[in-house]
């Protein structure tokens, strides 16, 4: 097999792991940086070994439309194609399902999608999807899913739910035909307890290398998403890998891990940071503000980052305020080291059994 | 001093040198990337470093309206505040009497230019030029002069020139009081002979420790460009380096060594990088073209720069079609990179008395 999952120990529910893919080896719990359009945003693929990234993520979905697999298949996969020899895993175009909906529609075979480029009509079948995940040659390909509105009603959270897994049984039996990929499956269920169970028990009974909560964080109350995952993630086989698709936040991560989840993206660090937000120890900081006018020292004291290292908050502002990009360039760089060294520190209390101070610590600056 | 010229070698009247200031050493011929706002686009310092530049430019009257001279001191000067521990050179604000001529007011005293920012009216002595540089610490300082436009009349141009002579006096007084860091004149004359000849005249009387061809380069025809500096750079001494302001096309830049210039500086190589466009020694690539479309080669071959020993051009173009800013960043790295090896391939070859071979390459591709 593609995957192998090492469960090295628990503290709690929290679960500290490895993954070994093809490309590398994922010590868990781990965040990951996602680059949607083969790259991520303002990173160099050095700049993303310097800050730790063990694996990033892209998207299927976005992939195919471009630069499309022609000039995939040329450059023998992502891996090559983008400069990066780490793990990659790709989303499923499941998401877009979700994020695309002005347009999409949807029956047993598949999804039409509107391209956000070009307004163009894509139809997408988890078969279609396993191809291309094929050809970006990922470590890690994902289910073609149906993640669901968070408004849905419970005969469409039905509907999606059995989609769902109509959809993974086939995504099982395409990638098998193409490769020895790993493939995740995704638990939906929208926000019913009776739902999310169903979900659970139908594609963890299919054989899949790891599985993922997903349909949550996507605009729902922040209890609902915990208490989901609270609920699911017990369902969910100890022996391997967790993924709950779309998490950020630093609260949330130390939540999740809280939980017994592995693995969690999300574009909220590198997002926030071309905003001028940076993630510190100490909560978040505005980078923007006036206060930081005169201030000589680095936008965290106790951060190894590139920027820590060499810059001042003065500076950076500076730049921000001329407009000119360097200051997103890094800030991106001290916020994925943020999340890498929140990773680590996550990992290194559990060998210790201190998760949950270091849990409380984060939780005190982070709401 | 604060500056020692040392002319290795002639020939022909290229000249190898060597400018000793106090933050390192610049070969020359050398180019000078462009930090206007405190940064060189898209640039980090290690960026910069790797590429092999020596010396970059800033600019006294931006950086006075952004950071402010507050700022600047209490990071003790621009080195500390970028995090650049090379010679960096500054310009005096005269290019922006030029440059930002709408609502510009001259007197003997100096000029009112307006803030490009915010509409503010500031004005500009010498005196005032050569404290903001004396407060950014920069290795070289400039003259405060009056660039004047390319239309002007000859009784303008005279008056331009004699202003710039009174400044130029001043400016040397000033800085004088302030420190010792070392002050280059600058020769302006418009275009005609005579009154470039009266003003290399009066500009080398005084006690510079460098020249600066001005006034050239502001939109004036190739071919006058060039007779003005065959014209102005013999009549500049043999034993101080000579600087021509503005000049970024590789064809420029071997015909100004021809004539025996040291250094010279522009945005051009880093402004068309944010467009796609590549500089090689075979000439100029737009990466955006689809012929590059499924191009696996890198943007040069031979080119030994962080994006050309990792990215094809194919994914480069991918990443200008998504506008990805990570397309401008390797692009922006591989031009000053381009601009840096010909300025030591043009220093080897006028060691080996082969810089016509040289040149002739150059201007095969670049016209």
């Amino acid at each position: 097999m593609a995957l192998k999952f090492e469960l090295l120990k628990t503290s709690g529910k929290a679960r500290r792991g490895r993954i070994h893919l093809p490309h590398g080896v994922v010590e868990t719990p781990t965040f990951m940086p996602v680059g949607t359009n083969a790259n991520v945003k303002l990173m160099m693929p050095r700049d993303l070994e310097e800050i730790g990234a063990q694996i990033i993520l892209s998207n299927a979905f976005h992939l195919y439309l471009k630069p499309g697999m022609e000039i995939m298949k040329i450059h023998g996969g992502i891996h090559n194609f983008i400069n990066w020899n780490k793990p990659v895993l790709t989303d499923s175009g499941g998401f877009q399902v979700f994020s695309l909906r002005k347009g999409r529609k949807i029956n047993e075979d598949g999804v039409w999608i509107k391209s956000p480029l070009d307004g163009s009509k894509h139809f997408i079948t988890p078969e279609l999807s396993m191809e291309i995940q094929n050809t970006i040659g990922s470590d890690i390909v994902m289910a073609f899913d149906y993640c669901a509105e968070p408004e849905i009603s419970y005969d469409e959270a039905v509907y999606a739910l059995e989609l769902t897994t109509k959809w993974a049984e086939r995504s099982l039996i395409r990638i098998r035909e193409l490769s020895d990929q790993a493939i995740f499956g995704i638990v939906q269920g929208a926000f019913y307890y009776d739902l999310r169970e169903r979900s659970a028990k139908e594609i963890t009974s299919l054989d899949f290398d790891g599985f993922a909560i997903g349909g949550l964080s996507v605009g729902e109350e922040y209890d609902i998403t915990l208490k989901m995952t609270e609920f699911t993630a017990p369902l969910l086989p100890e022996n391997k890998p967790r993924y709950f698709m779309g998490a950020g936040s630093p609260k949330l991560i130390v939540d999740l891990v809280y939980n017994g989840v592995d693995i969690f993206d999300s574009v909220l660090p590198t997002r926030v940071a071309r905003h001028g937000q940076a993630l510190t120890w100490k909560g978040k900081k505005n980078i923007r503000a006036a206060k930081f006018k005169f201030d000589k020292a680095p936008i965290d004291e106790n951060c190894t980052c590139y920027t820590c290292r060499n810059f001042s908050r003065s500076y950076i502002r500076h730049l921000f305020d001329r407009g000119e990009v360097l200051g997103q360039m890094l800030l991106t760089i001290h916020n994925l080291h943020f999340m890498m060294d929140l990773s680590k520190k996550i990992r290194e209390s559990i060998e210790n059994d201190t998760f949950e101070n270091l849990r409380g610590e984060v939780l005190k600056y982070y709401d």
